[in-house]
């Protein structure tokens, strides 16, 4: 079907580019055979179209406020505010103005493109309520920037990430009622981006639709941590270089299910996604991993954790736990250390007894501490004494990060909502 | 998200599965390495739900019929017929009475699981009337086989084909005079199953949707054949062994459209997908690829096509091509050859003046001939003589197809709509 649409392809191609951000930029990596994969996601549209201005809202607000559920009723995704936020955009005029309107269904053409290719890409974030009562969000331009990456990606619209987090906290305002006050409470945001063109033809979508829905959500840990187990999978690959892996495309989603089903009729909560021959851990679940190991030479402690080589999700929480790990564990002789890190090379260090901790890290859950890894038939101890849920890296993070969010300890990170 | 709900999955997992079809059925496929990469689809649901059963569909007659466009006018995927035919489906109920109604939207809560993870796959099949009039399916059987592989792979509900066969026969007649009785034109069907749980966790779908619409076609080639160039794709990669590239998933199909359009904006209407440092030749834009070539030592013509080793489609027309291709050119000296092929076995036949044709497969096209494929800075010559736009077998390949769609050959692969 391309053929059909090569010429407007090539008018939109053929305009210069004034996208704000990060349009033009690629993702370079390299595969463990050293071949070089590089693709510029450059299809984007042209100059004279509309970007997002947020001084052109609209507000309509609900007649049918919800009742507040009690805060331990709260099943993460499953519950939503009174509205929600969303934005049109076509090829030809660009981006629509913004509209927070009572939440409510969509009503889509069974042949728009979204049900059918996966023209979609979502992002993970939240709003929290300070001890002042005010609202604040945590590091939204990481996943603004992440968004227009696979948006752009996939040929959907990026967008200036300031106006998106500029209309966010209007949003989250007027429904803040929602955000519970009490710590390890708050506000999940689902930024989601659809392809809308009601045609068949394999092309880049001229019509998409931004919205965002917000779901009140409990801690992870209501009772404190729970150590979770893992299976390692090397029956099935999640990602690979020169693929789309390192973005947040749903595409990458709904493949994972099946391991983790499976995974989880043998009584591990999750599963651990190896790659290659060599073994290479890349996520867990869907949340970055860290491993916690002391050196064989030198004795000394690292946190280690897969580098963005196109495997992995540039997860935000993860970015955090390495920036505060190099801020300070390093001056207490750590080494914070982006490797591919073998399988073979933990179990090894539990052999050893220098394997100290291992834990997943996501917007969730903020860490995941991990207790056994079932590895060729083999369950590997990550370190966790058994009385314990949680090693003490693991908690250390959880504690920095919550006071960050929440705004005990002022930080750059979070940015509060005017 | 998983811990969650691992109880639900365990209770599903646990039962026993009575599927009649594909379900169990895994790829066990080998990369270049040797490793042995498998996954079972056995995310089944238990034994106690209900099947399809096609006695229990319900009709609901459009009141405003469409007008016919003239044929001319036709675009692929883009008009659709006056029904659709849809069932829904729930963890608990199984599938429920399936609807023809009149062609509408879908009202989906913006929380859907489509929208979000990409749980959805689709298929590809057309509809022709014969010279009597009778309507008719191409090896229905092969997309409903494949649609079930697809569903099963991301822990969607999987179904009778047959009973769905029933169905679409049904769908089609009531909107049989949508199908011109031209040669060349069909009536394109498009049946997709999209997950529609309305929650944020990630993980198996507890209700789906499974629908039908339908779009008449023209042919493909309106004015005869016209060869097409391709642009091999080493910047990025389709589809990696132990990954979904061989099922048809719409999350294999949104990264695919940038790479498209950086082969047409530097003239190529499709890119070519090239996998690993060998650069085998695995598909083009959407289509399978046939490569007509006389053996270096022997002389001998050959058609070659890349295996099912779980990088590329099971497509169709693919294992069509090939049966023909056994069963009519082998007797007359040719080789039907089902291997790994590298591009630059292509270009040194080329330059050796073995290279007889190039060809790409699919259910729009039937089959796409190759004038020229830009690799590596230079221009690989497929063989065409300047004032043809398709080589022999191409010629013959579409015929053969043809005929036995359209009824002129009776022959097993061809369902007559009762």
């Amino acid at each position: 079907m391309f053929q059909q649409r090569s010429s407007r392809l090539l008018s939109l191609l053929s305009t210069s580019c004034n996208r704000p951000f990060v349009a033009q930029r690629g993702a370079s990596l390299r595969s463990r055979s050293a071949r070089a994969y590089s693709i510029h996601a450059d299809a984007s549209v042209g100059n004279k179209i509309l970007g997002i201005d947020p001084s052109k809202l609209t507000i309509e607000k609900t007649t049918t406020p919800k009742d507040l559920l009690p805060p331990e009723q709260l099943v993460f995704g499953r519950n939503f505010t009174d509205h929600m936020l969303s934005l049109e955009w076509t090829a030809s005029q660009g981006w629509l103005p913004a509209k927070i309107t009572p939440y409510q269904n969509l009503s889509l053409d069974p042949a728009t493109c979204v049900f059918h290719y996966a023209f979609e890409c979502f992002e993970g974030m939240k709003a929290y309520k300070d001890k002042d009562g005010n609202v604040r969000l945590f590091r939204p331009d990481r996943n603004m920037e992440r968004m227009n990456k696979g948006a752009a990606r996939i040929a959907l619209p990026t967008f200036d990430p300031y106006a998106m987090i500029d209309l966010i906290g209007k949003f989250v305002k007027l429904d803040k009622r929602f955000i519970p006050d009490t710590r390890g409470y708050s506000l999940y945001l689902r930024p989601t981006l659809i392809g809308t063109q009601r045609t068949l033809g394999v092309g880049p979508p001229a019509s998409a639709l931004l919205y965002v829905i917000a779901s009140p959500v409990g801690p992870y840990y209501p009772t404190g941590f729970k150590a979770i187990n893992l299976e390692a999978t090397d029956y099935a690959v999640r990602a690979w270089p020169g693929g789309v892996g390192d973005k947040k495309l749903g595409a990458n989603y709904a493949p994972c299910i099946v391991p983790q089903m499976q995974a989880a009729s043998r009584g591990f909560q999750q599963n651990l996604w190896l790659f290659g021959e060599e073994e290479y851990i890349t996520e867990v679940g869907t949340m970055n991993l860290f491993v916690a190991i002391k050196n064989k030479e030198t004795g000394k402690p690292e946190l280690l954790t897969a580098p963005l080589d196109g495997t992995i999700l540039e997860g935000v929480s993860r970015d955090s736990v390495l920036g505060l790990a190099r801020e300070r564990l390093e001056p207490k002789g750590w080494n914070v250390i982006e490797r591919k890190v073998r399988m073979k090379e933990i179990s090894d260090a539990a052999d050893e007894g220098r394997l100290m901790e291992v834990f997943g890290t996501g917007t969730a859950v903020i860490v995941a501490p991990v207790r056994k890894i079932s590895w060729k038939n083999k369950l590997v101890d990550c370190g966790l004494e058994d009385h314990v849920e949680a090693g003490p890296i693991a908690i250390q993070m959880k504690e920095w990060v919550e006071d960050i969010q929440t705004g005990k300890e002022e930080h750059p990170w979070s940015y509060q909502v005017i």
